[in-house]
């Protein structure tokens, strides 16, 4: 009867998640809704808060049992002062003040982060990288995202925007990258780019087993390279042992830049386990340096989907605790809940 | 009457620098000895010491008044066990409990770090980082060394021996570096290998004023480099440039990695002045994304040779501060010197 509770919101372009979570980072209920991200910021937002409602109903939890809200959304935002700048993903959305918005219409104090940043808090906090005091976690997936935890603490930076190691140069005038850059680390190890460098290739005849999917115009992605690349398919190997090659380069890197105890692999090209962490292992072993025997270990993510809510619901347990906020108005129920805390 | 002082000490392979200094940074009093180091680590541990008290003493500074002592160690090394481990360039010293046996012999509570660290601190603290709280440091040197600043903090990571940046991966599969890597930062960008670069290129044949000097065998640097750059040298431009570009790049990575408001310069290359900076602005301005304005500013760093001593000096008054410290052993009068501060 006393137990309390966390709620966490994954704003996505394509979905929402909510999760109901206990302070264990234990998922007691969620909810996944579509985001029909085309009606501009304020529906959506209306809509987060009653599937906050909803789910925190659905699981017979009385309202002053919910300490805090947790939201992860797409970046660029500040987690400071609450606000989300203008995310590629998220159109008609600038400069929103989301979490006061959501503050105001569930009662709920409310802190925010970039959905990078909460899917490695949620595995820092509740999968591959509990125990540790220091972690990076990148996620591979259309782009590369990250996170970095630093003594159970998000780093942010001056910006607010640290960790963004997907735009790590790894190639000096290398492949163009969307960003502006040239050789980003996520233009060469991306579960995207791999798809599609893939295909370049294969458009510019080098032979595959996926050159019928290119003739056909079928697009593929990831998946359909590792499956390729256990097949024996030459053009999908050479394609991902250079990924895992400038993955490894990543991992020198982070290794040096933070000195973490931990790597943790996650999103899409993640699902390949060991074909993946095998393989950066390896490139990882020749690459770095002898001086020192500080190598991190790198490890395969294991909440999938649900590090993002589990993260932004663990980062609100984290935001009680320390009594940081980026949203909790006075003179708001959600304000007295403290009292029923431990 | 009341003022109070701490004692920074900073400890290399050629030379030792002690320094008295206040609140505000600044040095009351200081000394320069040669370390001796082949004697190995009790006589300079002893001489340290002495050096210590000399220089309270020389400042008339009663012992009671001095609040603590902090020490600059080439590293590896652990900051919160107070150890040196095998540094280069103190050989013959092997996991020496160096903060408790200068505790020991002074009476002063203790705190250490590693050079690059204590360096980067007294530039955030008293120098070119001042009034910033996110703050990047890159020492020039023989090699490259780096200190990272996060909040006011010294960033260590799990292992304690982040900010490695000298040891970053700029160009993969590139020239070897000693520490066992191919392609490190430092192998292209520090004082010591634009010299050892230029000296390369003219014993392959390419034209340079500075070939006199590689014939008669006498050994160069960065400032006779920087020279012959401002005297239109194509060569020297040429190696000079790249050492801009890649620390461009590696300023870059900076601020993904860590988002500071400021990265400084240190070292024999930045006395060159706007000749890096410049050079160095320029290149990142070519390399650096556009999706989001959060470009640190690039200086140089002010406090030159001090900047160890009073980083050193200043990280015992963050101890004190916050109560931590690598040896304040009970019994000594040491530990009653806290009553006296505010």
């Amino acid at each position: 009867m006393t137990d309390l509770y966390a709620v966490g919101v994954d704003l996505g372009g394509t979905t929402v998640r909510v999760a109901l979570v206990d302070r264990a980072g234990r998922i007691c209920q969620d909810a996944i809704h579509d985001t029909c991200v085309e009606r501009g910021p304020e529906p959506v937002i209306d809509d987060m808060a009653r599937w906050v409602g909803e789910v925190i109903a659905a699981a017979g939890v009385p309202h002053e049992r919910v300490i805090g809200l947790g939201i992860g959304s797409p970046g660029p935002l500040s987690p400071s002062r609450g606000f989300v700048h203008r995310p590629a993903n998220l159109p008609q959305w600038s400069n929103v003040p989301l979490a006061r918005d959501m503050h105001r219409r569930t009662g709920l104090r409310t802190v925010m982060d970039n959905d990078a940043n909460l899917a490695a808090y949620g595995e820092y906090w509740a999968g591959a990288g509990k125990g540790v005091d220091n972690m990076v976690m990148l996620t591979l997936g259309t782009g590369i995202g990250a996170g970095v935890v630093v003594g159970g603490e998000l780093l942010h930076g001056h910006f607010e925007n640290a960790g963004e190691l997907g735009h790590w140069i790894v190639v000096p005038n290398g492949r163009r990258c969307s960003c502006g850059q040239r050789g980003c680390l996520e233009t060469y190890a991306s579960a995207g780019s791999v798809a599609k460098r893939v295909a370049e290739s294969i458009r510019e005849g080098e032979p595959s087993i996926l050159s019928g999917l290119v003739e056909k115009g079928t697009p593929f992605g990831a998946l359909e390279v590792e499956r390729a690349v256990r097949d024996g398919d030459a053009l999908a190997s050479r394609i991902w042992d250079e990924a895992c090659y400038y993955l490894a380069v990543a991992c020198v890197n982070i290794q040096h830049a933070y000195n973490p105890a931990r790597i943790v692999m996650a999103g899409g090209m993640s699902k390949a386990g060991d074909l993946l962490t095998l393989l950066v292992q390896k490139h990882f072993e020749l690459l770095v340096w002898k001086l020192y025997d500080d190598c991190p270990e790198i490890r395969i993510a294991i909440l999938g989907n649900d590090a993002g809510v589990i993260g932004a619901a663990g980062w609100a347990w984290k935001a009680r605790q320390e009594g940081r906020w980026a949203a909790d108005g006075e003179g708001l129920s959600a304000s007295s809940n403290d009292e029923l805390g431990q």
